[in-house]
């Protein structure tokens, strides 16, 4: 039976991700869809930036669910929305900081997140705290790029991230890396090459690919996340969403 | 200096909260006004309640900001939108979980959570780990009444306050207790009297009242949340939501 | 391309464990093969037992990895070898109670063990706090049935797995189960039956199905454990066993 | 109504702290009351200064009750003889440590000690751990200034000042501040000023304002410690002191 | 050469404590000596009585080192003035608590106080958390009589104790058992030989025999406190307490 | 009457150490034995040469007791077989790393391993968290000398241990030093003596001779490991290694 896996970009950009980019992950028992938000920010950078993002994800993941997905990926380091959907559906929803931190911390004793911006520090912080891996947490690294700029200039971003891990390796003993967004997809086999010339040879995490091989491995497993931490909400009246199912 | 605080109430039900409720806690130099939601749920009791009273809240805290707030307390135990809020403006923001998480620990070694539905407790596990307060945290208990009726029955709902009370002190050890529903505003005092009959005699804090005062410590302390945890957002495109000075 | 899984299982006896068991996880993309020992203890209940598995669990591995394994998941809940065969191969090495408690995690805010023997409390202690998972740790229970004596009654082992299960949720308020014996393998749709008739819905971990899932996953996407977590040891002398490649 | 604040400075030496320092933190509804020991050390910067502190400092709390104080701030960042007090007394006794600890990590996702001596660093550490707040303690630095030089140079001790705090921001990670030392009273805004012209904007907590305004606030929410935590001692033979309702 | 360790009892109460109670203790090269105080409480159960016992015990320690003795122990589970001697004196000084506590989570993985008094439950929760061995810590039983009561009658004594360790290991999990008071000294075979009959074998901590000989393992290893946690004082003036090398 | 320590060196290599090394920890009361293995590798660097010390490390426990030994200390950092040869003998077993670090954290609030090589990393890692003390654990430093090679320059070793030691605790900020490797038994004095001339004074654990003493302290004070935590093994069939009374 096929795995249905759909992605949800939760963000308005239509240049920053397309089902083209991770068309290549479909196999022939795993089918990968796609949706970009109708409402929300442009890019995700920002506590305010994921607020924004919320109500349209969650609308997007009750949509997929009716439309036959067996699992959902948001596609967003900052795990937008992760717990309502679970909420809501039936289906596993994952989060690729969720999913990219228990796998670096099933792999090494310690992991860095490399990304945009420092202001995602904080954003990490919190995760870490709340997916309770605090022991495995090294530390943060920035390569000081906007998320929207990111796809300018590959090779410098490229370029980047190598003096990064470099640093996350060898300054802050970190023994695993994580991708600190989901817009490097892509960049990590020319960044491989790089640290090897450097004799550097870590895991590093590319979140998006592994989450979606996470969410069929679940699917085929016949798991999902448990009802008592995530209980469905029940009907009550909403104004200004129309969330079908849930408002009166 | 009059602190003008002001209570945003994030939900969209006037039943459950008006200025009147919180007027009492004026003072000769501490002005409190209240602001309810347009859009949003009517109550909140599920991660997906919230998300949806995220972007109107901070949207009623960047007015609450340009109309002369000194400081903003958001009125839900979820602490909805603080780090978002935090964010954007420039005030004091406070959450009443957070607060009263901070002073139980200050009060006592270890502390309850008494609220309205079971299915609050994955909510208030990660606000826990979030404020790092798991080594506290004793445990929590709910009266089984949801928040759209607790208005309806008062004497009944202390009663079962009490009897829930009685077991996180008796059974569990907690040695403070905190409600983990600002819903329950103006139970506090027949509740320690009821207590005092049994013999027990623990701090029980009421969220709001407790934050608002907090907030004019702060205000006249001098002190704001750090910018560098919390930065402010930069312009981008946003569809869907008007957020002055943030949206392009 | 197909991934090869190995599964050891690390102890002597045939009755336990053979490939049928795990043939039906065979897709057309993933093939199982199956190893047991030639030295080494009839079960494992002890760090006694362990502790002489793990010179042959080591020899497997290094053989599985020259007869072209991609992956070898080693099947007992105590990860025997687990440190050890990371560093002697280069392909992932998965334990079932490192993946399920990872897993667990990520499903739930809190999971119990329902396992064999009490005695096995100490050992899975010990793992938890390796791992660093003590946070989503909530108990340990035992239906008191040796490993050797799992497969004489099925439906007795099942009623015994699912009164423990009703007691790790209802009074011990875990939010997922992991079995913590790999030969319950085959259990958990009865057991997920029973369970649905006392309105019980967690999700039940059965660890290798799921981990010989997560194998591929690891495989599909390019990732293996870190080589500074589990640097490759040099040769050395080593008298009374004969390891190829490291014994001199 | 008006709250009563009693301030026990636990030294004997009046050059550090006379009620004249603090009466601007007075405000219509506040009135600021003031002691010195009659019996201790000069200064605190060990824990053998602490230990001799302790007597007189809890007889001064018993005092500051029965003369109609409402709460008790002790005026020493080692909250020397907190725990204590609050077992003599029933009005809310605060530490300036614990309040500050507590207050930064509402602020602030971390935050680091600037203080007067390296020496203090392990009393700071064991009020941390004692507090439960190690995951937000981010550093400690030391101006290496000692308690009792601190006035004589008050530019020299601003600029110390100045320089530790931009390390503990921009090498240590730091995102709010506190001041490790009562004795620092007064410096928080030539302090902030001065950070201003290197673009530095994070909260600086002055310990002893806050902690007043706090007590205020305690006592208009009509909270206190918790009585399990801090249960009243019985009467018993005391030689050497005389503590006035404890000692038989 | 023969080490010479000083007992000292932080009261003033001869009938609780004398030289004769821990002169078995004695073995060729291990002579006991033993002091009490002159100034300080009939007994500790307090926060409030430890402060009392501080100065007095902290003169004693500075004698004790002065008069020849090789290593100092305090007679107390609170472990009064731990800190503050080891910062006076260069000799070893040990805490029954501190020793007690690492000695159990060496030999078992968890462990349970069992005491006199309720009331004596926050001070444990302090030195737990100071002493960084939350993880080990299960619970804390008390019998429920007073320290100047303890050996009135010592069979009610023993069976009570016995009554509470089987609650701590039938009830609470615990895996070793302390003596949280210092008091029960000459009770551990009695009970041992009461659980035996219950088939409970865990290991009982009697504090002083084991510290005695643990400070003697100190010395013949030629360790002490370090000195960057345990700072020696400088000299400065104090007033009412006569500290010979440390006061003006 | 005379405490008999079994002292069990894990590895093969007589030249690595000899009961002469260890003959002047006797004393009148105690009696210090050796065993080396017959099968296990040439020295211990990895998980994989522990592994393949561990059958025959616990036959020469098991073998140990039978000829009358009081206690047993294994002889290595990585505390292999502690656990396994705790189930199975009714004697103190103790690791010299468990007892280290429990003793820094005894008389230090925090402690750094220097130790032979950057790979043992990992492995102290994994014994931190299993121990429960990632609070006290500051840092890690390695001479880059493998164990085979220590003893061929000891004066290259001693300046090798002063250059880590200094950086550990002026870089790091450890207040106490642990012998990573119990190889380097014998060179504290000089460590010690070239330290003093830095002005560096910190307590520096050679484990081996503090565990030896400890071991006594632990059988003149009558306690043993628990039962609870450390089960005796069942007989089992057993293939490739004769364990006399557990195989059958």
């Amino acid at each position: 039976m096929k795995t249905i896996v759909q992605l949800i970009t939760p963000i308005i950009t239509k240049e920053l991700r397309q089902l083209d980019d991770v068309i290549e992950l479909e196999r022939p028992d795993l089918e990968v869809r796609h949706s970009l938000l109708d409402a929300g920010p442009a890019s995700i950078e920002s506590e305010f930036d994921e607020a924004l993002s919320l109500p349209d994800t969650i609308k997007k993941a009750i949509e997929a669910e009716k439309n036959g997905a067996n699992a959902i990926v948001i596609d967003c380091m900052g795990d937008p929305g992760l717990d309502a959907c679970r909420e809501v559906v039936s289906i596993p929803v994952l989060g690729p900081c969720q999913t990219s931190m228990h796998l670096a911390s099933s792999l090494a004793h310690s992991f860095a997140f490399v990304t945009v911006l420092e202001r995602i520090r904080p954003l990490i912080h919190c995760l870490v705290a709340k997916y309770g891996l605090e022991k495995s947490y090294k530390s943060f690294r920035a390569v000081d790029i906007p998320v929207l700029e990111i796809h300018a200039n590959i090779s410098k971003l490229t370029d980047a991230l190598e003096q990064e891990v470099i640093k996350a390796v060898q300054v802050d003993g970190a023994e695993a890396i994580i991708f600190g967004c989901t817009g490097f997809l892509g960049c990590v086999d020319a960044l491989r090459a790089g640290l090897h010339k450097h004799g550097i040879d870590v895991p590093i995490i590319d979140p998006i690919p592994v989450t979606v091989h996470m969410a069929d491995c679940l699917v085929k497993s016949g798991l999902c996340h448990s009802k008592l931490t995530y209980p469905t909400p029940g009907q009550k009246k909403i104004v200004g969403y129309d969330m079908p199912g849930f408002s009166i």
